[in-house]
């Protein structure tokens, strides 16, 4: 693999996503032609990716199901196991070391860190707790490869800059700030669960005022 | 507001989102041209986005950050609050029911469901606890409109047909399995923590081989 796109890589993790789905379905067969209506480009697009990912197919034919899911496994080296630390231990970032999932994946939660040196001797976590100045030396030396960001707005940045200076190589954001990355080589990407409730939301009232013009839930005047 | 088309909703969401961080960064003045680039649609769909719901722009002016953020506000009716309720009192649904982020937001949580007789009978939460046959009618009784699906595959069909009977509006698909609505009128989004993490595993392994080609974390031929 070499100089594959960041969006083509993207794409291919969407569809060993459905291919999960798939599998859970039953489904043997799958063409590029039904995998880009579920990901929303075309079936070109998703044969190129393919392609460029080294797994060939033939066009108007179907894949495996089961064969494709494999071979997006070791082209995508999904069984690959990496370190993984959460930032901020409030209750979200409680929530994600007790939660285990990451453990079951082979993401093993390696290290919290917090900046309440209260918080860092009393809570109790099975993952060893770290005060948040010694962010960077512990993710060197623990080779930890990927964080889970949950801390206030005023620590976000700050906290992914002392990651990246540890060698982080991935962050997932679940905060509703925009941080930035100051290395090429470091993938964050966001989880903003408020955003979707909120979405949803919206989607609620719109629907709602169109089967009933009469029942708006606010003035709708500009202000 | 009438028959606006639920992509031109998911995009005015995304640009609400986008102006709490300009807020945030204390941005006063935003062009289509630069909401367009960060959501990835042309300047003229963002354009055409806002006047469907009924805000209007000068073409090559730009607009204000925060009258815009506050007519998105009220156009989308995001200050509404809605009953929400967790089906799944797992390890994830007793975070999400522990987390309090939803009821600051509006979204208060008014019940939990479970399968699970022991789970109900002694778990402690601040929420009230319902077997999850009584579903459908909880729901209905309680004017819950938003649920957060927690449960395992087998149970992720059932829970979202028995909330679909009850009246419920929207779902926040937290598990990783693909679930179906009946009715039209009922949206579904779906939050996959472990695609996310296995997303950015990807981009790592792809962009360190293309650093270093010796270090493969796989063999890299096909099964």
């Amino acid at each position: 693999m070499k100089q594959i796109p960041q969006p083509t890589i993207e794409r291919a993790c969407s569809i060993y996503n459905l291919l999960l789905d798939f599998e859970r379905e039953n489904i043997k067969l799958v063409s590029s032609a039904e995998l880009s209506s579920l990901i929303g480009v075309t079936a070109a697009v998703i044969r190129k990716d393919l392609s460029l990912i080294g797994i060939s197919g033939v066009s108007g034919a179907r894949y495996s199901a089961k064969k494709l899911k494999q071979d997006l496994e070791i082209r995508l080296a999904l069984g690959i196991k990496r370190k993984s630390c959460v930032v901020g231990i409030g209750k979200l970032g409680s929530a994600i070391l007790d939660f285990g999932l990451f453990n079951d994946y082979g993401f093993e939660i390696a290290a919290g860190f917090d900046s309440n040196m209260n918080t860092i001797e009393t809570k109790k976590t099975v993952v060893k707790l770290y005060p948040a100045f010694q962010m960077a030396e512990v993710v060197r030396r623990e080779k930890i490869e990927l964080a889970f960001l949950c801390v206030p707005a005023k620590a976000a940045q700050f906290s992914v800059d002392h990651l990246i200076d540890g060698g982080i190589r991935g962050i997932l954001n679940f905060t509703p700030f925009l941080v930035k990355s100051k290395s090429e080589d470091v993938f964050i990407s966001k989880i903003d669960v408020l955003k979707e409730v909120r979405t949803l939301s919206a989607l609620i009232s719109a629907s709602t005022e169109q089967d009933s013009n009469s029942r708006r839930p606010h003035n709708g005047t500009s202000l």
